[in-house]
Formats: structure tokens, sequence, C-alpha cells
């Protein structure tokens, strides 16, 4: 049985397109990530994904991106 | 005889460094421009060229870039 999983989390700091384009960008490259929803505005981040991911490589790719994940 | 030819203009709606980054590169296609400094704090844009820059091209190449130049 297969199975999609959404994770949601918050991101500071983002402030354009661009950088909603490096965090999308950064978490595709998570194994298993076949889609990334962003809202600037709010900073909310929709991930999809087959297989449940862990905050810490979550927070790894947003910081890699140079933003941060909201605890 | 050669010169450097340098033009300040100030841009403004630029966030973050990904947007410094997209009005350097858009300058820097520009014909005999040999060096683009940007300040994103307060929008100023120094682009350094071999030749006169004209107000259209420069404020073309700022809106490709999705900014505005202030007149």
């Amino acid at each position: 049985m297969t199975g999609t999983t959404t994770t949601h989390l918050t991101v500071e700091g983002m402030t354009c397109d661009h950088c909603v384009a490096a965090v999308r960008q950064e978490l595709g490259t998570l194994d298993g990530v076949s889609d990334v929803q962003v809202d600037l505005a709010s900073g909310a981040v929709e991930v999809r994904s087959t297989r449940a991911l862990d905050e810490a490589e979550l927070v790894a790719a947003i910081d890699e991106a140079g933003y941060r994940v909201v605890r």
C-alpha cells in the first residue's frame, strides 16, 4: 500500500517570489518529495511526499535555502 | 581614448539578495557594462560601463528584472 504524506510547516524570512522559489527548490531535493506549496504572505509551506519527513531534514533544507522554520 | 562611465540610479522593490542578484544580472547583459553594485537597503545602484547608458535601456532592464526605477 502506498500513501502520500502531507507535512505543514511555517517558514519565516521569505520576502519575495525568489525566496519562495529557493524554498521550493531546496525542499524538492528531499527524497520522496512530490510537491511543495508555499504561501509567501503567511510563510505557510505544505510538503507532499511519499514518505514521512522528519523535522531535522526539513529544518536543514530550509536553513540551506537561507530561511528559518518557525518552531 | 577610453573611459569608464558610472551611472547612478535608484531601484525600488528589491527585498532580498535574490532581488539584488536579479538586478545585477539583468543590468550586466547591457552592452558595455563592466560592473554593477547594488545596495539593497537604499536601492542605490551604480553601473560602470565603457559607454554612456541611456535611461530607457536602464529602465527596461530593471523592468525586465521585475523592479522599478525611481524617477
